[in-house]
């Protein structure tokens, strides 16, 4: 195994990039085509396979579930955010700098457009087999499968409200989860948790419009459907629908913060705060000791 | 960063509530709320839906999973328990002070009644598209998306009953989970184990009125539906049944604490209590190891 | 909270039982009724809604989680058999005493038994609402809710045949997890893990007739239908089937043993053995670490 | 006891193999014994009960929890793969050494073999009561119980991009689980972990051609059904389909090892590397520490 081992050190450091914000945008560009790709590739499993091979609970799974391995797969790197809302989350407290803010937008974006693409090769000769294949609206549509359309039902005030409140929660139970004052779970049980939040707001939150709460999960599939042959008619269709998952979601975000921090942060922060100034002799010891803390949850970098 | 934080440490300060009482309280509220928005939200989502978007076992894993989350988000504050019954067994045991019971019933029953009023708003248009919106009873009633009802079956002595058995059973799985003296898991995993008992008892008691075993998770939402729409038929109809899931979980909350107690929780601490009389000698050490491994599992604060 | 105390420690004084033995087997006794309640619970709530609240598979997640939680409330104390082929097994392999294996088999049936009497109770209106009420043959049969019974492609041969191939993947799995010299898992989730054994078998080994895998889960359950009113045809129909369950379990016990430790256990232990021979010169302390380690993970007591 | 102790002793010491890879390839084939065994179990449980004890998704929970199961029983000695792409990827890494890989691909195949024997025989009655039993083709084909099939609407060339897909996808998922250098989730729940990517899978990728994703499971009970009854079409049938479970595979590894290394794997392991390069000076404590937690991730013994 020598000369195999010379040989993937060489790739190694051929390939090795030392820049930390483009290596960290790497990860979330995988961690989040790993979260398109298994999610909607449930939803074209049970599209295409007229329900014999699936339901809207196995689509709930998969995205709980692929939320969680994306997170596991990029979170040591980039902290797993797979969501632009989530990265906002954090820089509005404080906890990531505001310039990766767009970085990660764009390669969330970027990884959830190619995931989109590798389902719609997989899936390629079951679409074209479908009655519907390439319709946007109508009840074989499957632009569905990749982006999110709102239900008959919906109008767009109770869409951008749905989206404000499914996002509130998704942001609520992952600041309790990473707050660094308030460790509810063992390390490395974070991924797995959230897999869970995603899991129930699926079952609760999905019936209005398919429970986007992410921005780039929508828009890169979205974009991709475009481009793929299900022409502009995505961006249009229910006069500019496709807005709302992209910007309602920060407005539950906000929504989201100012709940948890409001009913929860700022006092369990504030009592770590009291007990610091208590024991302002030993300050130096605990205050690496926090700090340690507050990185080995949120796993930032700067 | 450095004006971001200037600001956010402020309003941390601002916000930050210093009585130990009404934090835990606040914290117990915002957990019932998640527990019920999305416990219920799955049950409209099933109603609403016609069945596409769900069936008994979504609301199921809604109900457990929530629960999961509803205790992580609140756990270390307020030691979650969502539930006024889990707060009477653990006052019973002399775990908790009683002065808590009152308080942290009358914030679950708050949280419970904002979780129903965001599914309301949030499957609004649902609700008016829906033939049987705002109907109490019949084939379309939609009231039992919030509190429960008994099925056509059921007479109230085995509703009562059933509340009993099942509050009962809830109890005896969560005294083995945070018994000081039986420590069955790693610590952190209270909740999903939790949320486990929550998702069984769904699966295998849900079938006779929707498992309630909760006063505070029925009688919240049932106070908003009254509010809401649905006027006073909510606890007028099936002879007052709106009593049984407020004052059956109580008694089964005795019944399940007498179970354990005298099955399992007596015996292992009369173990450790004859263990510690042994090695009289070296008692303060033990004694300080005990009273910190019984903080650490049921997290009271008084 | 004074006088509480007092009485709390009086009580608990005067319940507490020191007989070891005692104690185990009522933890055995609760922990098995907790599994049946739990598992034929889901059982009644399929048959006796008529699908509409259950399906197979809430079967098998009842019956999985229904396991994890019966071993939680009892594992500390008896070490969470539930079965006593499961007990069979760690006697044969000499790490519980042999006297132990009638005290449980009584004990768990008769928690079996309560456990179904709990659940006939619980759904005693919703019975005498069904068309079949206590039929124990036809297609409204629902003796099947508490004890297995075979479906109709099934001989008693090959009903022999899957009981032993049952119990047989059980017991390799098993003691896969319990093994001392082999521990795949953190110390605290051998429950849940075996939950999802139980889970699997069910989802994989269920057709053929149900899947009891444990004496005394179908016995006790029998026996209480056979007094509760389905009367003797519970034990009479098809030739004796009874004897199955009863019987078969045992034999694949002894099968899965072999394979386990003639495909694993044998060669682990056996490196133990041989690491311990080199260096016999600090062998007290390793003694002692691996009898520890033995003790920690088959909790036995002898 | 005493006697019982001598006599285990005795037997341990009869069956103990020396060899390592021996012991290893017989672990590896109880462990893909296991997977195939309940994986296949449940589509026969499916397929043979008409719906009525299954549905796709309990496959899906079926292949996902027995993966997990037979990485607990063999992990610690063979590392678990019970895939040869698994096998093969970390081959590719020299995280095993080659001589492996045909070891490893045998006993695999043989313990998928084994695994279909005994599902055969567990349904042997249900099979022989189903109408289309031994049928490999039309609506009541039973060979698909055993091995994979393609799809009505699959062609070939899609049917290996979709096996390519599948496998790159599940070996970007494992690398990252065992990533020495990115260590996302607490020791001993890999298994857990892997289980979880599997049903991901299966949830999303398995409509096209039932996700093989894995040369031994498919090859295995494919030779096995040739033997036992459906004979030599279930090799013929579609072109010599047989060939793509078998050779995609290897294809989607090559894929999902560049994918992880270039986009996650190479950035780690180079800053470890630039690390150790730093501090120079106490190069042997770090490397020794590395060593360590490399064996302890990837369980080889080299």
């Amino acid at each position: 195994m020598g000369r195999q081992k010379v040989y993937l050190d060489k790739l190694s450091r051929f390939f090795q990039i030392r820049n930390m914000l483009l290596r960290q945008a790497l990860a979330e560009c995988l961690g989040t085509l790993i979260l398109v790709m298994f999610g909607c590739g449930a939803v074209a499993q049970l599209v295409l396979s007229g329900g014999s091979h699936g339901m809207f609970l196995t689509v709930n799974f998969a995205f709980g579930f692929a939320a969680m391995l994306g997170i596991l797969v990029c979170g040591q790197i980039s902290g797993g955010h797979l969501n632009p809302a989530v990265t906002f989350a954090l820089c509005l407290l404080g906890r990531e700098p505001w310039k990766k803010f767009p970085v990660y937008f764009l390669f969330q974006t970027i990884g959830a457009f190619f995931g989109a693409a590798i389902i719609f090769g997989m899936y390629y000769d079951a679409l074209w087999d479908f009655p519907g294949a390439f319709n946007v609206t109508g009840p074989n549509a499957t632009a569905g499968i990749f982006a999110t359309y709102p239900g008959k039902h919906l109008t767009i005030v109770n869409g951008f409200f749905d989206q404000i409140i499914g996002t509130a929660a998704l942001i609520v139970c992952i600041l309790a989860i990473v707050d660094p004052f308030n460790n509810p779970i063992p390390q490395g049980l974070e991924a797995f948790t959230v897999g869970f939040v995603v899991l129930v707001i699926g079952l609760s939150m999905g019936f209005n419009s398919g429970y986007a709460v992410n921005p780039a999960r929508d828009l890169g599939p979205r974009l991709f459907t475009a481009v793929a042959g299900w022409g502009g008619e995505v961006f249009t269709v229910r006069n500019g629908w496709f807005l709302v998952p992209v910007f309602a979601p920060f407005l539950g975000t906000i929504v989201g913060v100012i709940i948890y921090q409001v009913m929860v942060g700022f006092h369990v922060e504030g009592e770590v705060r009291d007990n610091e100034g208590l024991k302002e002799e030993n300050v130096q010891l605990t205050d690496v000791a926090d700090n340690d803390k507050t990185n080995d949850k949120t796993k930032t970098t700067h």
